[in-house]
């Protein structure tokens, strides 16, 4: 089906993936007057149950493929390690895919990531690819130990990472994260992590949210608070960021920018994801309009929103059995709740978050 | 399916009714993590596009009724004329019914309403009666022409009333009524339309939203202004009157009541909405919790939400082919979009609402 942009209202949007971003992406569409079909493995899942058609199937199923085109032109996707082989059938088939092939083939690769960023000014941490024990080895005598070791493709909320501590313990990491292509990073001296989020609409005008403030543990966030306090500068500097990467990758949608804050104020990014982020959930109930509508929004080819602040957010996310204090957390008049209706409460997985409020 | 309260998410709440109330009460239930159910007759609607099930049926129909009953203990509806009939069903059979069914009751009759109001200590103007043409004659000469005749039962947005400006003229105006049973009602003199929002928990805590001034053309609402400008008397009035409506009513939900501002500052009752209403659409972008969200903790038993205003809104029903202006609005930083998703814009037919925003 091909698509006319601006997309009318009544329209149908496809997602790929269901996960609780979807589920949030759907919630949004369908407050815009959008139909949202999701394409997605599990038969039950949390955007699955908010849309008005779902399609099961693996994401390289072309006969689903063909279903999701026949019910829509736009297709998007709420995680970034959607087969390229899926966002290119779609487009070799007349479908609208954003953000492009190009956003999904640089956040998929660590390597091509890093090797982006510095070719259009976005400071990043030093870095190596390595292929082999010996290239690792070398990789992190090279750049110094202790150093941090990804695998370049898949992984996330800290999973397919390694720290090497010295330089020969880098061949026996090699082969705990399987033996693939990795990539080994410089420790980042850190003072704090941010993030930014931004959206850049089909005629390029961009929009960036304020800063905000993260804090992770075992490799997952727990909490964001935002706007945070930053200098003008600070703020200046991720804007800036977010500006190139965006025109980069000639990007149609919101994209989060994790960022390291160096003791000397420098922003370095630590990586980018393709999609609405865990870091923006805050929005929601701290801006005019959130990174989910703003998504919406950008790849329909509408106008972007505004991202001015409306509150103070500390966003904290329900880990497991966490969320299981929803009567609690909902007799508290400055928290807003979001559940995202999963079945199950397996330790560390995301149930939900809180955005809990105060005037600015 | 019997229920245990309060309602934990990942459980379905059941929606008789697929218009846009029910879709909005569906994203809001979506929000906090309940899967949603919705039986209407219709096979595309709009609330039936963002549930997890649809059951297509006349509400009246038993072998959907236990269907619903079959996939949720909690059901509520979404307008006042569903079947008192299909209420019992469901209640007699486990399934927990809010609001009850004698609001339903009351609100199903302008009759049984106004004699409730008054019961309860909640003026309204004077009103009677009539079965016959003869007795709406008489009803007319009693109250003073010119009166406002209305069916006792169905009629929304302005249809099934007519005024009799003389009361010869009443016997004209009940066959033009269909013969049915009406009420006929003195002319109430006043100087602006109130409504005001108020919830009631199943622990009987109550939750007021701030008084919105409303204006209607051809009997359906065009826009509201909330939080309206209003002494702290006429709120307490407000205030009070809500009080009285929701104990007399042992009532657990949101209820819609408009009001009557007349010049010595006295507030009636004009009537009474079992359900969310669209005087309430602004707390969407203009309350920490919205009326939608509202509804779905008081029919689940979870604690009332606070309804602190947060920006002083202006709402405007979007009616037939003026909501195809959506990308003009889209560009306004100030407005909030809210679209229901419906194909085919008849005139007149409420097609989506904008929420103009500024701080208070």
């Amino acid at each position: 089906m091909s698509v006319q942009l601006p997309l009318a209202p009544g329209s149908a949007i496809g997602i790929l993936g269901g996960g609780q971003l979807g589920r949030m992406l759907a919630l949004a569409a369908a407050r815009l007057g959008f139909d949202v079909v999701v394409l997605e493995r599990q038969a039950d899942s949390p955007a699955g149950r908010t849309a008005a058609k779902l399609i099961v199937a693996d994401y390289k199923d072309e006969a689903a493929l063909a279903d999701l085109a026949g019910l829509t032109g736009l297709v998007t996707y709420e995680f970034e390690n959607v087969p390229a082989s899926s966002v290119d059938w779609l487009a070799a088939h007349g479908v609208e895919v954003a953000p492009g092939a190009r956003a999904l083939a640089v956040a998929q690769d660590r390597f091509e990531e890093k090797t982006f960023l510095n070719a259009h000014g976005a400071p990043t941490v030093a870095f190596a690819p390595a292929d082999t024990p010996q290239e690792a080895v070398k990789a992190v005598a090279k750049l110094g130990a202790p150093a941090l070791m990804k695998t370049r493709r898949e992984g996330y909320d800290g999973k397919g990472q390694r720290w090497v501590e010295h330089a020969p313990d880098a061949a026996a990491a090699f082969a705990e994260l399987g033996g693939v292509p990795v990539i080994v990073e410089a420790a980042a001296e850190f003072v704090r992590e941010l993030s930014v989020i931004a959206a850049r609409g089909r005629d390029g005008a961009m929009a960036v949210y304020p800063l905000a403030e993260n804090h992770h543990e075992h490799g997952i966030l727990r909490r964001s608070i935002a706007p945070a306090r930053a200098s003008q500068a600070t703020a200046e500097q991720a804007e800036r960021i977010a500006a190139r990467v965006l025109s980069g990758l000639d990007y149609v949608g919101v994209i989060g920018i994790e960022l390291f804050e160096m003791a000397d104020g420098r922003l370095l990014v630590n990586e980018i994801a393709p999609r609405v982020h865990n870091t923006g959930h805050w929005t929601q109930d701290g801006c005019e309009v959130d990174q989910f509508e703003q998504h919406i929004r950008a790849i329909a080819g509408w106008p972007l929103g505004p991202t001015k602040p409306i509150a103070q957010v500390e966003m904290l996310n329900l880990l497991g059995e966490e969320a299981d204090a929803w009567v609690r957390f909902a007799a508290e008049p400055e928290t807003r709740i979001h559940l995202y209706g999963k079945h199950g409460a397996r330790p560390g997985r995301k149930m939900g978050h809180l955005n809990r409020v105060r005037p600015l």
